[in-house]
């Protein structure tokens, strides 16, 4: 495909030298080069098709990086970097090593705010206009993208809500586009879908209530009325609002018309746009999100009590079953975490019996309402922690490896995970058989390890651990689903397998004191795995301990050290935390030789 | 004074016996009996006076406790104590083994949600009325009555986001005095006190746009007005909102005239209404809150780069000094502590030094902005955590002991505690001199320990300890102003105290590793004493490090047990945790002797 345009450009000063009647051809190439990539290296798509002319007439208007662009959340962002420097290296996209599939600071100076989690750039942005006040920029303009299911989360409101009382320079792009990953929901959303129906300012208009010079709704793939809006705002002082409506997915035809699956569709063909599904020829384990969105279903059929909540992510976890087969008791409540566990809390205290299904790393977001909500009135809401432990490509701010440590030190709370699907389903299982105390069960993103999942239930009971083999030298003691690493170690070290002891925990707390001291009376050396950060998780748990109990073995901990982990794929994350397979059978060698 | 209609009141269903026209009389000794009881025994009043009609009318108008009344925050919830069932206990308010200053479930079933923290109650309601209807109880009303501080935080906008589009049996009263604790700030507070001074419906409504029934606004001290509005309301189903003027400290001149003192004014003459201040004829050891406010303004004369944030407590965490000195450079967000930790984050990737001033549990609510946004980013804010360690009369909600344990896990960020407002004012000056990470400063609510505290300022080496002691058989560790309790032990156990040595770490993070190996290399006996959690805090990570380098004395931690801790006096509470003086040296005599 003609390509004339793009090949020219590397940074947005070279944008700024082309027409506006050159930016629709420039929009199309850079589309065709977005999709020339994801459609075989994978990563987010949809977002990023939705805003080529927004990013184009951005950096066409603004002087960027000068002034500052922040994207939210950070999924649109690709025609953003290969407009500003990236483009050669556009393909390493969310490898090792290559640039990240967010917005990153130390990749770039035009990426102001580095992001992944949601809702913080009306924040990040005015922060940025208020020092530019500071220092006397009277020029410098701050802009912030938001996406409408982003914007309806409470900490974005926070940011309305104080930029509107002041005279900062501070552009806010509402990118609506009726979607997040999943379909946007909530009173906001009716209420800008009411405004677009009406193509007009609706009567209630919530954005000039904040004080902001609101306009829109504007035509976000039309240059023309782009440009003329961003040039007549760039020149207004104060907090502006600026409404665009964008089609996610736009320029590809199965993008626009199946927007859920295209967010991240996987390989496709780019000339098609079918997505390259690879078929298995034997039965594959299924993924735990599946595990616990059939389960739920299974366990909601048989005791009325249940409900199901999530905060914007049904697809993601697979909560959408739930509200497939019981649509009165399933919730999607947006983003909107802290919501989302007080909700739960709510409903617990009349009884019901609440899955709360979060990803481990944006239960970070409701961390006060774990402990000021549920735990602190000791409410028997289930947490269900998905993306616990590495979770890949996302990177930094998406590995769930905080979890363990910062539930640990909340009293009444309960802390599990499986290690398989199994394990998975019984511990859902045993949760809400009338269990007085609330509960976090964490498991990681993907693939389980068994075909043949779908035992019977059976009751666990809380706070044992389970030995999956005795040894005589080593026991290696592992929570979660890093167990599996551990097993083929061992099976690995067979010749050996006599001296090594395996013993899955199953639950941070209560700690199974009584196995552990059977272990610690049994064995010389210890090792403790964990799919999580080491500071304040499962080994030095296990090694307080011993040393409250005077056992005097050395304890050597694998997990996560006390730096971020970037992105690339799990295997070799693990492998450079030293949990993979073969770290953890030299760990093993260096003690049994 | 006259007190014939509340003495037959016990529960709400005697209040429904009386007329109408009683109702104002009854106001009136309710006021006077909270006054009386607060006048000595202190606590929250000026939050309860202002809603003592309407605090009447809803219980008057509602069939509590089987409808369900919850109150955000809590500091307005006396009068709903007094009349539910707690009017011969009330005096034992905030008292240890009394009732809560706040509603608490374990203390009356008309506390149906526990508060503390701000800006729960929609969520909780909500919770609650949805629940309600899938238990097909039609006729249950759920109320949430929230401030106007309270609603602007993005939780309560999840909350309203949320509520607006069931069709849930949901009322929010909306207790509009245009005051937290501090004077509410932001656009939506300009947007109501728009509605309040047009006295009719404002153009731009936000609550109708985000699909809720409004009314209002309405006298909150006019019992016709309101409760022939509640009972309109209680007629309609789905969301409803009513908009309530009140005046904060209502029946109480100088609590109407000084709203910020009269939240919390201590003991005072109930007839004057005068502050009883005790004069000291001593000099007297500051607030560490005053160390903090002032050290700020010092260090912000000479640095320009500094910036002031906190998120609604300017007079409670004396960043008022900071707001007075320099109003450009200083930023009360309102009730927003996630976007206060972003915003700071925004300014610091421009070179601003930002001092974001958070309470420790209330900086619960923004976890996932210090990691997402600070942390990853490796940006230097500095955090000054007030109200660290057991606060007191506050109690379970209010105890700021998890934050060691939950910042302790995250990457790049620096961990200190002064042990002193000395140490406090050197930490605070050795952070803003070009530190190029995060760092989180922790000191507790109330009085420090020296007259003489404005040292000329010095470094603190970043990662650094401090012997303040040298002993030959036992060694204390300490973090934070903890040591005093320490230093006091110790001077107690003069006659064995060369066996003992003394240990300020400074820092949880980075440790001071050489120290620690020269404490381990020297003494035979360690004991670890923190004003904090002992899982995942300070304790255990000296534990850890004793492990991971082979040395085996073991360690006694002496910290806050796994469980909350109710209200008390500090000292009480010390003693419970025992970390107070005589549980330190009933643990070092039992080493030595």
């Amino acid at each position: 495909m003609a390509s004339d345009l793009l090949k020219n450009i590397t940074y947005p000063a070279d944008l700024r030298q082309l027409s506006i009647s050159d930016l629709p051809q420039l929009a199309k190439e850079l589309r065709e080069f977005i999709i020339d990539i994801v459609a075989t290296k994978e990563g987010h798509l949809g977002a990023s098709l939705g805003v080529v002319e927004l990013t184009i007439a951005i950096h066409y208007v603004f002087d960027t990086p000068t002034d500052q662009l922040v994207w939210d959340v950070g999924h649109q962002a690709y025609g953003h970097k290969i407009l500003t420097g990236r483009k050669e290296i556009f393909h390493t996209n969310r490898q090792f090593g290559g640039i990240s599939g967010f917005p990153k600071r130390s990749e770039s100076v035009y990426d102001t705010f580095g992001t992944g989690h949601s809702s913080t750039s009306i924040s990040a942005a005015l922060g940025m206009a208020i020092a530019s006040q500071l220092k006397g920029e009277t020029n410098k303009h701050h802009i912030a993208v938001i996406g409408d299911a982003s914007i309806a989360s409470g900490m974005a409101f926070e940011g309305l809500n104080h930029g509107g009382v002041t005279d900062s320079n501070l552009l806010v792009i509402l990118n609506d586009n009726a979607i997040g990953i999943d379909p946007s929901v909530g009173a906001l959303k009716e209420y800008l879908t009411n405004v677009k129906v009406n193509k007009r300012l609706a009567h209630n208009n919530i954005i000039k209530a904040l004080n902001f010079d609101y306009t829109g709704p504007v035509d976000g793939h039309d240059f023309e009325a782009l440009i003329t809006e961003l040039r007549r705002l760039k020149a207004i002082k104060g907090p502006k609002f600026l409404h665009v409506i964008t089609t996610k997915g736009k320029g590809l035809k199965q993008a626009e018309e199946d927007q859920v699956t295209y967010h991240a569709p996987g390989k496709f063909d780019k000339l098609t746009g079918e997505r390259i599904i690879k078929k298995d020829t034997e039965p594959q384990p299924p993924k735990y999100q599946d595990v616990f969105g059939h389960t739920l279903v299974t366990l909601a059929q048989q005791n009325p009590k249940i409900v199901g909540i999530t905060p914007a992510m049904p697809t993601g976890s697979s909560m959408k079953y739930m509200i497939s087969a019981f649509p009165e008791r399933a919730f999607d409540v947006g983003i909107a975490e802290q919501h989302a566990v007080t909700l739960a809390a709510g409903m617990a205290t009349q009884g019901m019996i609440p899955f709360c299904n979060i990803y481990s790393t944006f239960l970070q977001r409701a961390y006060d309402q774990v402990i000021h909500d549920v735990a602190i009135q000791d409410l028997p809401v289930i947490f269900c922690l998905d993306r616990a432990g590495l979770v890949g490509a996302d990177g930094a701010t998406h590995h769930g490896v905080y979890d363990l440590a910062y539930l640990n030190c909340i009293p009444n709370l309960i802390i599990a995970a499986p290690r398989n699907e199994v394990a998975l389903r019984n511990m859902m299982y045993s949760a809400q058989e009338g269990l007085e105390h609330p509960i976090a069960i964490r498991y990681p993103r993907g693939k389980g390890v068994l075909v043949d999942w779908e035992q019977p239930f059976e009751s666990i009971p809380i706070g044992t651990g389970e030995c999956l083999q005795e040894g005589t030298k080593v026991a290696v003691l592992s929570l979660g689903t890093i167990a599996n690493n551990v097993t083929e170690a061992i099976y690995e070290l067979k010749d050996s397998s006599n001296l090594i002891g395996h013993y899955d925990l199953r639950f941070l707390k209560p700690l199974d004191e009584q196995l552990l001291h059977t272990i610690f009376s049994s064995y010389s050396h210890i090792v403790t795995v964990e799919d999580g950060c080491l500071t304040g998780g499962f080994g030095q748990t296990i090694v307080t301990f011993a040393n409250d109990n005077g056992y005097s073995q050395k304890i050597i901990q694998l997990g996560v050290p006390d730096q971020f982990i970037e992105h690339g794929s799990t295997d070799l994350l693990q492998e450079i935390c030293k949990i993979d397979v073969s770290s953890i059978k030299t760990t093993i060698q260096s003690i049994i030789n």
